[in-house]
């Protein structure tokens, strides 16, 4: 399939309201598409190729386990969806798959074919077939919402292809249907991947979503130590306390609140302090991953605001409001990962990524 | 003591920068005041006279449980100090009290004398002795902050009485030996006393309060309604789980940051939602109410954002954005105490107040 345009990220943002996000809460995906497949009226494509991108995710911010999420500016995978006769109508088929050679091809067992085939049922697309082409770049099990990524990235395509008719909300919920079936019904890193910025998962039954602004005229970096270790996924999941004392409880939900405060606030001080916090679940996962207590203490004491695990881990997040100052953080984090853990590791420092997913490139019809 | 101005509230509100709250964060009372009694230097009075108010407060906001208070306008204690040469130096006594009977008169057993007690400490009064004057204007045990009012009021007092040395932290670690002494240790009714507006408690030790600020451009009111009821104190605690289960810890989190999102924005309808949700703490309470799960219902069908217990109880308290609209949503609710729950109730409704405790008149000296 030609590529009509050069490579400019971003040419379209999406354009994404908060306040219709607020003030209609959708159902879920499953309730929206199960019986008018054949009464809805069919969308034509505008497009005949269009390509995405989706950012990394930190999911987990401390005292904002599996509700708060944000997304990283300049790192993610890209999709690129094209219409396709040799495809069965309503079908999709994955063509090719680079930066990853763990993924199946099968989009039943992919993320991004997951999501591709629910924005297409959606849509209620029953005459027209694509083929879908992956190009990973977030490592898969980092904890940086690997899967999330090729979940937006391909819904925002597929919608993108058909003229952009679903909003946010839908395209969320697109990309739920594949985090459930690879990492569990959470929307923490999916809804940061398609909307950008910071979100807060309200509920699920109806899903609703509450975008946290960072003030624009802030800055906040993500430092990002990835070490080479794969974070046994069974492992960090059993390591989460089944109960929770009253007091750990409430100074949980005050850290919460204060780490919410400070994102509208544009506190990156207070939010370092915030994410630092939690009592429940990083002192559980954090001595599973060789070496981060001693990464999160140099990251302190190299003058980051706070640190603590992305998502289930392995990767480190800590913040600042310097790019510079971030990469001696990260320095000093990957020195501590080699010291305290033994384990190579690699430090980025990333911009908080205000957009999420986004047409990158397209063909028009 | 002659009152040399007529009554004028607010005469002098308390100037209370947030700024500083948030940047210095400083340490428990007991610590401050307990080698250097000698040494300091000893502030000479101001005035001879001074009458000050602190508001009632709403804490226990639903997912807000035991770390955010709001103060409300119009109902409130006030305390009149004066310097009294009949009075040891250094010490305080409480010459009458009015609105109760059922307060000690000896200083070592009221809030405002222990407040009153901790600030003249904290400010190294050893060469005057002060009378009190209380005159109660919130009932004892309502779920609306009496105490902490109480002893707001006193601190504040006392403070000016000295030509305010001290800062809102500081009255509010004095208000804090008070609340320990009385109610347990726990600052979320006293601090909103003191500061006025929605307080969040981030830690006490160091003691660090986080205000948030609810927009000027929004209106904010509080429908209270009060059975002639007492809540068991001791029940109402051992109500409380000692274990909750991640499920729900997550929920009351994410409503939690909810909750102070929806402050930040002046967002009421999520305000209510919000503080709607609980489900750890409000569940075990409501039933230990008589018709409170039907008020509940009651202020909800009506029109109210959200419904929840205040404090401790039995008071309940609802939030809506219009006066007229919160007396009609009052009705409803003290019908149904009575209905439900066989009760007979008092509903007022009141404004956010957004400036704390306060002079209110004065005598120079």
């Amino acid at each position: 399939m030609a590529i009509c345009f050069l490579f400019q990220p971003p040419l379209k943002p999406i354009n994404i309201p908060p306040s219709s996000t607020k003030r209609a809460p959708i159902f879920r995906c499953k309730a929206s598409f199960s019986t008018t497949i054949t009464t809805e009226p069919e969308p034509q494509p505008v497009f005949t190729f269009v390509k995405s991108f989706a950012p990394a995710t930190v999911a987990n911010f401390g005292p904002g386990f599996d509700f708060l999420g944000a997304a990283v500016d300049g790192l993610g995978d890209f999709v690129s969806v094209s219409l396709d006769s040799s495809v069965r109508p309503g079908h999709v088929s994955i063509s090719e798959i680079s930066g990853s050679s763990k993924l199946s091809s099968n989009p039943l067992f992919n993320c991004a074919g997951i999501a591709a085939i629910a924005v297409l049922k959606m849509l209620h697309i029953r005459s027209f077939g694509i083929s879908l082409k992956l190009e990973k770049g977030l490592p898969l099990g980092s904890g940086l919402g690997s899967s999330a990524a090729s979940a937006a990235a391909a819904a925002v395509a597929v919608n993108e292809l058909f003229g952009a008719k679903l909003g946010a909300d839908q395209l969320i919920l697109a990309g739920l249907e594949s985090e459930a079936k690879v990492s569990g019904y959470h929307a923490d890193n999916i809804a940061p991947a398609v909307m950008g910025g910071f979100v807060l998962i309200k509920s699920y039954e109806p899903l609703e979503l509450k975008p946290l602004v960072f003030p624009s005229n802030q800055e906040l970096f993500f430092i990002l130590v990835s070490p080479d270790f794969e974070a046994p996924t069974k492992k960090m999941r059993a390591a989460l306390p089944a109960e929770i004392g009253m007091p750990h409880h409430v100074w949980n939900c005050s850290q919460a609140g204060a780490l919410v405060a400070s994102v509208l606030e544009g506190d990156v001080a207070g939010l370092g302090k915030a994410l630092s916090s939690d009592k429940i679940v990083e002192p559980k996962r954090a001595p599973l991953i060789p070496g981060m207590e001693g990464v999160k203490k140099a990251a302190i004491e190299a003058g980051a605001f706070g640190c603590t695990i992305s998502g289930a881990g392995p990767t480190a997040v800590a913040v600042i409001d310097n790019e510079e100052k971030g990469k001696e953080i990260g320095e000093k984090m990957v020195e501590a990962f080699l010291k305290e853990g033994n384990l190579r590791s690699v430090a980025m420092v990333k911009r908080l990524d205000r957009v999420g997913a986004r047409l990158v490139d397209s063909c028009p019809r």
